[in-house]
């Protein structure tokens, strides 16, 4: 190195000290977004709550150590009003399931029964299948045509990178079996809303239509669906043997587990958040450990080393698997001012792209050039709305959000289903998260500007 | 079209019939060659069976029904002398299995029983799990070592395109539960030999040594052996409960299945086959209804237009899974004249390269540009032996053999799993192998020369 070189990186570095406090809002996120991708606290979190705890469904022990682990966690981290806020859900426990087909072709199927499904008999359902190929021709089939059946819907998911392919097939897990009772079916079975291959089913929430019969419901595997099809082809009656059992509790304890990085205008608050939640065959990583790890090892890092402006909230949703966090945390909280709100529920893969809130745009401009190595871009359109956490208060208080769109493309392999697992999630994509949503963080917590459209 | 040209085409389609008589036989597994890449009989044979018959264990009553599929599949494709060959096994039947963690992070996991493993008592086990990532590692513990413990060997098994990374792990599920025992283990969890990252256990056999107490043994899937691993790292105790039932009979009756395409010298028997059972997991699909497919559909284009001089063969072999039934056909057998002998049992993947018999090398000669569309080379090595089926025959009669090695990149994501289903398998490549199968049959069956080693 030569000599000058040397005196002026000597400089520089003598220099550092004094200059951090004046960085500019980009220097400092740059310097944020780098340092997020090699922080441990992501992957530290969600390695912690899928080893240590595991499936957690809404209601279930499970849950109630997932609570005052999330407790713990955020308290080991620094988060100040770490707490937990009880709300009552009605719980759901999966018991003995089983199906086969009896007759023409016996052999066994692997299936899940869907959340919130009643339980057959004691000794089972055997009922002649009707295969719908789309879920629309279910819809079509008149009163009565399946009077006595086992009504099974093998319409396939889409893989899209926005995962748009789950919310056109939706319908069918969730409405199916209502719409197959309303038609006289005893049973309803559903190809599970997935986009892989492997023969395990994906489990996921339903809802009965008030005024219908209650039948019970449950997702086979894509293979299974395969097979169905392939039976049905062959112009013989197939019988199917169908064995759920669940306990449903009323009443039941959750909680919405909270802890806050306070601002010095302690009470305009910026709400993040995944859901502590998950389903039971898996260890809830992608569904939504990740989105746990993300926003908290995020908001960790937004609040360092200064107090930020604004409070930085995370909170870890604790029913949303079954549709009852967001309205209970909305209810209890919908007086405060929310001046910006978003969640991570997509997995942990790649953010491609951020919709930001419709006001209050030139806070967030240096995320641009921040975002760029990334691979994220801005969006042209404005972020609406958010995932079922959030929509509640969003709907109660016009808050505005912002949206990080993951790449979805293998989520819908594993979601709800036993390969839920920490393997499937990759420690750098996470970490990308953490950098993009700890970026964004600080800037929105720094500023004094509304993220509200202007009037 | 011009009026020269029509002319010579209608010469040449004039000519075809009496030409087709003096083709060569480089010629004639070309057109056979072409056929079977369009031939539908591989696929409908395996889309029938596992459809029709699904899982079918040695023993089973699934494995009466394939016998009987067997048999009527053979007769429709012209084969004669049909008929099934008798054998006694132990078969063995799995029943309830159950496994989580009990201590100190409770949560369920996912795993099947070993084949031939005992169960354990009704109550279960539950003990203190040592957790050994290489199976080399267990096999260095000292005497004692294990005593009330549960042993748990998580070693990863490496995916290569030969599939000699199950080879090279097999020891660990054949073996390890004596080992086990020896140093005092009350059970025995082996990371499943996969090379997948789903939550699906994969099963297989495994053998107890003479003098050794037997314990209760299973497959952990790969996720959950990661968990184990996890979980251990914490430098906590961990324990594990563990329920295995299963029901095992001796002397229980399986079937070899055998089709012939009789020759014009029918003592000189060419033999070929894939086996008949499967696990009991999945559908049976690679493994072996691939194989069946295979070679009865490529034995079937091979004796095709004229009779060969040679008779070909086809053994749907009744109990490869758990080692019966290439003993049995070999004790059967073994005073016929077997002039080549080949099975099929790694899939249905393209094949990308064929071990020759030592012998009458020049009789092959016109595969090598047959074969090089289909992407398949000839190896500089000859054929030594076979799978599980043919070996003793091969031990017992010294008969030579050709060995088509197929991708197995992707076999032990699948195998003994669940997830082997028909949808796994892709009709081109089961048809690439038809392809291969029936030129270099043809070849051989047509042909006088001796396929062993010049003395």
């Amino acid at each position: 190195m030569k000599q000058s070189i040397l005196i002026a990186a000597l400089a520089a570095t003598l220099l550092a000290g004094p200059v951090v406090a004046q960085q500019s809002p980009a220097q400092t996120i740059v310097a944020l977004r780098d340092k997020a991708l090699t922080d441990p606290v992501s992957w530290d979190l969600l390695e912690s709550l899928t080893t240590e705890i595991g499936p957690r469904p809404a209601g279930s022990p499970a849950q109630m150590r997932a609570r005052d682990w999330g407790l713990a966690k955020l308290r080991a981290l620094g988060f100040q009003n770490v707490h937990a806020e009880e709300f009552p859900v009605t719980s759901w426990e999966r018991g003995v399931e089983f199906a086969e087909v009896t007759t023409p072709f016996p052999q066994k199927l692997a299936l899940l029964g869907l959340g919130g499904s009643i339980s057959t008999p004691p000794g089972g359902i055997e009922a002649e299948i009707v295969v719908f190929k789309a879920y629309a021709d279910l819809l079509a089939a008149p009163a009565g045509s399946l009077t006595g059946k086992i009504a099974v819907v093998t319409q396939k998911m889409v893989r899209a990178q926005d995962g748009s392919g789950y919310g056109a097939i939706n319908a069918a897990r969730r409405a199916g079996a209502s719409e197959a009772a309303r038609r006289g079916a005893v049973a309803y079975l559903v190809r599970s809303l997935s986009t892989d291959d492997t023969r395990l089913p994906h489990a996921g929430a339903m809802n009965y239509t008030a005024g219908v019969a209650k039948i019970p419901a449950a997702a086979i595997s894509t293979p299974d669906a395969d097979l169905l099809d392939n039976m049905v082809r062959r112009g013989k009656p197939v019988k199917v043997k169908l064995v759920l059992n669940s306990i449903s509790r009323d009443n039941a304890p959750a909680w919405n587990v909270v802890g806050e990085i306070p601002g010095t205008k302690p009470d305009e608050i910026i709400l993040v958040g995944g859901h502590l939640d998950s389903w039971d065959a898996g260890t809830g990583a992608i569904d939504d450990g990740a989105g746990i790890a993300i926003t908290t090892a995020a908001a960790h890092l937004a609040g360092q080393p200064n107090k930020p402006r604004r409070t930085i909230r995370v909170v870890m949703f604790g029913a949303e698997e079954m549709d009852y966090s967001g309205a209970a945390y909305s209810a209890a909280h919908k007086a405060e001012n929310i001046v910006l709100i978003s969640e991570s529920d997509n997995g942990g893969d790649n953010i491609w792209s951020v919709r930001l809130p419709p006001g209050g745009r030139e806070v967030f401009a240096p995320l641009a050039s921040v975002f760029a190595p990334l691979k994220i871009n801005i969006a042209a359109d404005v972020a609406v709305g958010g995932g079922d956490d959030i929509r509640p208060l969003i709907t109660a208080t016009g808050a505005p959000s912002f949206n990080f769109r993951q790449d979805a493309s293998r989520y819908f392999d594993l979601h709800h289903s036993a390969d839920d697992t920490l393997d499937k999630v990759d420690p750098k994509q996470l970490n990308q998260n953490v950098a993009a949503w700890a970026a964004l963080l600080y800037l929105a917590a720094n500023s004094d500007q509304s993220f509200r459209k202007a009037p």
